[in-house]
């Protein structure tokens, strides 16, 4: 069996992976640990705890982590880890394992999960974003996920699409992820006078339900993200000509104040020669499961 | 001997290429013909004329045209050609000369040209960008073309770069080509209330020229030519994250009003993870052959 890891800000969440199916999961805050090596050490534990309660033998590890670069097996300077400095966390878990482990971009893994076992099976060419605190992203060209000279393609999240617009957390302004992430739609509502005790509650969720009661910035909030992801979904299809796009996480989940309005603001939004020719649709895995199988995938690459 | 093909908005060009060099070239007039069946029968005439001169034996044709469908060898509706209908130009010019023939994108063959011959050899992750009349673009990942699933990916210049910006030839608005194509910068000049004698010459050769008799507006409509092309750039990076960027075309041989500053900006655009691992360059193919040598590469794929 493998192991998919899913390093997250919060939690790192693992699973027993076995044909393409889940079979028994874990997980550990990534968070409070004394260093990287005590959070590999916690991790590597519960890996074998996990395995010895299912009596399954492990013979690889595939992690998905945020700035993972796959070619080095290193996570570089992590904004959202507890680590700011390089961390090769492939040589870290292989040696604590003993079995082969291979790191990759938390986005990439769950476009691999997607590709291999979710909503993307079977394309050659395939797009998909993940939509949580960032905007993440992998893209499938002529049948391989595009990686980049350097390991770190697919950053549609960075992609510039207000020329000195918002601040967002990689230093530069008007990328994509400061509009239509959690934190660019509450930062939208916040622009837009929205009720305060709203924002009280963490993520969208409490967005989406004032706009499900008709609070109007909640609704004008929504608007406002469609068109955004619109024009920047409408960006990456000018450079790789998906046939289909698959939405994940969270935000993706609003089918009424979003999926429904984007399919329309998207056609709306492509080149003419792309017009009905790429599908939209929302991953047809459980969030968990998408990153988990993902990280597994990385594995067999 | 193959046959090589570039079809532009008023002239096409013909080349007989051999080894990857072109060794004797013709022209004709893409304009004036009866309709597109007239336009495949002067062509064919002044390739089997080419031909019969250098006594060569043509054993394929390679064709690059705006709007060319490679996977069905159509020209699709093209606004700068003559016929506003689809043509099937990879048949009827197959049928016309009795070899084989393959149709390309224009932007796309003369990336081809310029991977295998020119300044982008040895490049598994390479992004080609013309800068003409329109802006055009090439991307090879991983070793190979993006195509996109309909043929038609590599669309750099139809990019939002400004939401509900200028138009653009394509019928949206804000595109990256009604900002750093020919047209785009003569627009910019305009609008900075530049000296109307300077845009009675055609081109972009007469903004340069005002610019190096220091003309504040030429100075100033090179220096956003700059920072939008930068940011159109560091854009398509962060989705394919190419080891080089090569740039093609008669306004990229402004060095010292485009290059030199681009260089800059263009670091400054990207995303930290990518900055100083991409190379930016310009063609080192004479503009003409570039195109006519992808043309011809085409038939290899």
């Amino acid at each position: 069996m493998i192991i998919g890891i899913d390093i997250g800000g919060t939690t790192t969440k693992i699973g027993l992976v076995e044909k393409g199916r889940v079979i028994a999961r874990s997980r550990i805050a990534t968070t409070g640990h004394a260093g990287d090596h005590a959070f590999a050490d916690a991790l590597a534990a519960e890996v074998r705890g996990l395995a010895e309660r299912h009596g399954a033998t492990v013979s690889a590890a595939g992690i998905g982590a945020p700035n993972a670069n796959q070619y080095t097996g290193i996570i570089e300077m992590a904004p959202n880890l507890p680590w700011k400095h390089d961390v090769p966390l492939a040589r870290m878990m292989a040696t604590r394992l003993g079995v082969p482990a291979t790191l990759g971009n938390d986005a990439n893994a769950a476009a691999l999960g997607e590709w291999r076992y979710g909503a993307g099976q079977g394309y050659n060419d395939l797009l998909i974003v993940t939509l949580g605190t960032g905007v993440g992203s992998g893209f499938i060209v002529n049948g391989r996920l595009v990686l980049g000279s350097h390991g770190n393609a697919g950053e549609l999240g960075h992609m510039t699409l207000v020329m000195d617009g918002r601040s967002c957390t990689c230093g530069r302004k008007g990328c994509l992820e400061a509009y239509v992430s959690i934190r660019g739609l509450r930062q939208t509502y916040a622009e837009l006078d929205g009720d305060p005790a709203v924002l009280q509650e963490e993520g969208v969720r409490c967005i989406a339900d004032a706009a499900h009661r008709g609070d109007a910035a909640a609704l004008q909030t929504f608007r406002h993200a469609v068109r955004w992801l619109a024009v920047g979904l409408a960006n990456a299809v000018a450079v790789t000509g998906p046939q289909r796009i698959v939405l994940f996480g969270g935000i993706a989940r609003n089918g009424d104040l979003l999926m429904a309005p984007l399919r329309e603001h998207f056609q709306e939004a492509l080149l003419n020669i792309y017009m009905g020719r790429v599908d939209l649709t929302v991953s047809a895995l459980p969030d968990d499961d998408a990153a988990i199988l993902g990280a597994a995938a990385l594995t067999t690459l």
